[in-house]
């Protein structure tokens, strides 16, 4: 995959991300264990400065509020007219029609190179909104083995339509020009039972697209393996008194020490 | 105490937080180790939707703003509206009279389930603000042996006065319906040198009523009793190098890999 | 060092902190490390009154926005006019002309006993905004060998300026009373991949002031030891799988079984 993770420890690029609180120091921490350099950044007065000297933009839409709002729209639009990529993570339009709307207008006025969510805000993004599950992605919206020919084709049809690619989360996770989608079988279920893991996966692509801007798909694909495959060593390396708090720290710490190597012998995937 | 720890896994109760962005994150993870979904929404816009579909509603006033008020005031009365047990962590009151007055307000125009505090805010919510001793218990006011009996007199009190179930923390940790007051002699002193142990509780005790409708005060009993005994555990796993940052992982990861059976054995009560 | 470090845990001083949300519960349980006691409100209602009760105010001006910046302009009054020390850390003054010009307004309208920067934010405080380079130090300004006697001088101009002690943070610290600058020559590189240790690091010398009012600039050369011996001591502690998250933990975990006795073993200064 083209040393799509050396490049970002060559080029260390700096990722500005209007973010959640929830998981903001994860964020953080995940772009310095991957060599990149956060900069966090939500203060409309800081924005112009800030996003001008950034590789690429991570947005994340959960607790968002006025003052974010404000600073996303300006982030944006600067980050568009210095052609730095936009990833905008969907986190919980399924459960907030203001959060959906908000998202529809950004990618309606914006360039967003990737857009990220799960199978519910996916599908909420694409058929409107509806019932909600919660911020996690509805049980009967799973990703499945059953349902994800679904999946593939929608990830396909919403590339197209938005002139992004798509990111698509769960057991399998996919990506999607538009074209092709990669469908990527790395990653452990203990995932879910950590907050900010989704979040975290959000900046660690913007990171990869921040250093590959010329590979930008590929990059993503490379993001995902790295993802994947750190969840799951992270799980060998618990022992019977671990839990996800434990967990959390292993992912972050297996994504420290992940390299080329270990990416190439561990990731699996299909093509759909 | 009837299963109610088992009751949060099979029903994954979605529970709302609007809390302070200090530990917002353990908070979220402390739901994840119990098997409960957490949703931190705390924008106006977000509200309606969010508490609709939840559980139970937890609010801590630490870290208040004026965003978070109007939030609050919105999410309590949906909740009120829906039959959704609200949690009230009096976090500070014994500090700021603005909190203080928030959550008088608060209490007398909204149903709130079950109050949290130490035993320094839950004077203050009693006699009216004091002195100023910190965020944390003033030292004279702690739970101790000797005051104890003032304490469970209190809490039933309170209890009856406000028509809600009342938590003390403390080195013991009591509960009252205004008939009964259980005392919990679980936990660990260390739990003081963690930052949100007290914010965590109040999570985490959201979790047991919003699984338990029916049997909220015992199931607050039974929250009180896996707080107390994962604090112990926590403890017991301490190698001499560790310190309360380890420990603050060792205690979410011992809620993570609690069961009835842990917590059958190791409750400590009586009953005042 | 006359057990400045032994003083906070004698007399638990009551930190105020007005800080970015990014490190904010690292800070706080670096506070509890040390045996101090944390308070982190921003509201600007709940200000007067916990300021106030405090030792010492932290401000760090991360991640700002405005109703921080009213509270940290009430804040710092009444700090003032209470004689409590203030410690004014200037994260990413380099990053944002408005950052930068609060700030300067600040330094020019309150007595501030500790500024706190690293290599190019100070000199972005001295010489004026300059072009941008991440809220990290830009590499061509970061302290080496070779530019240490012009950073050396920098701190001493700075101090009699300001009338401040200035503490200046890399691969050495220093930290000039105007008439004297120490060379803290502890700490590891390790400590640039988390986020937060340049927070947590002021949060920790607010609590040396606070316990230490009559020898301000001495408590915090022993504050720059316990942080930078701390650093070393925490990757010792590392196996080969640990990366930035364990580390992170047993940087806090160091704190909290610090002594006196490892202090006076592990400091290594020069005076220039």
């Amino acid at each position: 995959m083209k040393n799509h993770l050396e490049n970002i420890k060559k080029a260390s690029p700096i990722i500005h991300c209007i973010t959640n609180y929830v998981t903001i120091n994860d964020c953080a921490n995940i772009l310095y264990a991957l060599g990149a350099k956060p900069i966090m950044a939500d203060f409309t007065s800081d924005i112009k400065e800030i996003t001008s000297c950034c590789d690429a933009l991570y947005i994340n839409i959960g607790t968002l509020n006025k003052l974010k709002i404000k600073s996303i729209k300006k982030a944006t639009k600067i980050a568009n007219k210095s052609n730095i990529p936009v990833l905008l993570d969907l986190v919980g339009i399924n459960a907030s029609s203001f959060r959906l709307k908000f998202a529809k207008k950004l990618l309606k006025t914006r360039k967003i190179s990737v857009i990220k969510g799960n199978a519910t805000e996916i599908k909420t993004l694409y058929l409107g909104y509806k019932s909600v599950a919660g911020i996690d992605a509805d049980i009967k919206d799973k990703l499945t083995d059953k349902n994800i020919s679904f999946f593939v084709l929608l990830s396909k049809k919403l590339s197209k339509k938005l002139n992004s690619f798509v990111v698509i989360t769960g057991k399998t996770d996919l990506i999607s020009n538009g074209e092709k989608t990669y469908l990527i079988k790395n990653g452990h279920k203990l995932m879910e039972s950590v907050t900010g893991t989704g979040c975290m996966l959000g900046a660690l692509l913007s990171a990869f697209i921040g250093a590959n801007k010329n590979d930008m798909f590929l990059s993503c694909v490379s993001g995902l393996f790295t993802n994947g495959i750190c969840g799951e060593n992270a799980y060998n390396r618990m022992n019977e008194k671990d839990g996800n708090a434990s967990y959390r720290n292993y992912l972050i710490d297996e994504v420290f020490n992940f390299d080329e190597i270990k990416l190439k012998e561990g990731a699996k995937y299909e093509i759909g």
